[in-house]
């Protein structure tokens, strides 16, 4: 019996178009039949957020945070072309036209896939993002359990 | 027999000296000896166009994303210090000071020492880039064929 | 006997929040025993000066870009949210209180863990960076010693 590939992303970015890259290198990944893992971690948190306000308790700082954050996958802008918010129109745009899946589309996909997604606690802890602000379904952990996924992968990337 | 080392680098970034990094990498790979591929996805397409302007049908948004990004290799911005246009500039005043090649020139010599170029086919879809426009001798694949590449690789990386 | 796991990561941002990334997984890395690399090069070159003004000669270019970089790892700017400075105040204020490490304090811990720092000599070169500005106990290398520690790594990442 043969060992399954594995495929481990850490999505440090919290850019539509990088969070797009990852995904999609996840789902093809995950098509392949590799075990696929992508460690959330800074600003590559913000693509789990849920879109709607969440009521917990924060300190101000965390507050801060919490408001200038985007909040979930499609109100992330973009790396390049941002043209102050009409870029990331212009992206959608086309991608409607041709008929691709949007950001929260391959999330969802990526999760029936069963890539596992993980949201560093470390970083949460920094930013001040409870486990009720993000999606359902994803598991928590630290640098270590990152590094036992990472260290057998065949491709791993960091984004 | 020994097989080949294999670095597979994804070009996501359509920024100068990132673009910089991957072929410099690239091409000190290719003299080890290594099977190279450079798999340009996003951004990191415009790095492949050619400089010049090529007539070729496009819906409006194509044509918008045509005239909008940069135009071949010696177009690109820095990822840092782009100062309005100065930076790339001064980057290059200090490159040819010091007889660095030119992204231009490292892209030339890749091609030469047989490092695989690449052109993610789901992007130039989106974006609206036709064969026509990219430099010769590059291939068309998609997000298969570069997992196929790096899942045997010894070198990964997300640029 | 079984041979070290091998982690390399070529830091080529300078933002604040990029390299504290990488130093918190080399330092993980390290702790389970793997041997880690760091090859500092481009804007990563950065993390790597020392706070003060060092008296070396260099040409204008290169007094140029000595004075428009940063100096030493507590003055990178952040990669998000830099708000006109006010970005990197925020997130030192919340580590600070989350009693998260510094960057200047990963580094720190990097070099009693055995981390081997390295600093990109093409870049350094480049740059106008001389070995006088950079921090003691580091190594200088170019990208044929990059290639010989990932060739044979388990965690590649570029950062």
């Amino acid at each position: 019996m043969t060992e399954k590939k594995r495929t481990t992303i850490v999505l440090f970015s919290g850019d539509y178009d990088k969070a797009m890259a990852a995904y999609i290198i996840a789902n093809g990944a995950a098509a392949y039949d590799h075990e696929v893992t992508i460690f959330h971690t800074f600003w590559g948190l913000n693509a789990l957020r849920k879109d709607e306000h969440v009521e917990v308790k924060k300190g101000f700082m965390e507050k801060m945070f919490g408001k200038m954050m985007p909040r979930g996958a499609e109100k992330l802008g973009l790396s390049k072309m941002q043209f102050a918010g009409f870029g990331p129109k212009m992206i959608k745009g086309v991608m409607k036209k041709h008929n691709a899946m949007s950001l929260e589309q391959l999330i969802d996909m990526a999760q029936e896939q069963d890539v596992k997604l993980v949201a560093c606690t470390m970083t949460m802890d920094l930013l001040g993002l409870h486990k009720d602000e993000l999606l359902e379904n994803i598991e928590y952990a630290g640098v270590a359990a990152y590094l036992a996924d990472a260290e057998d992968g065949n491709v791993n990337l960091f984004i």
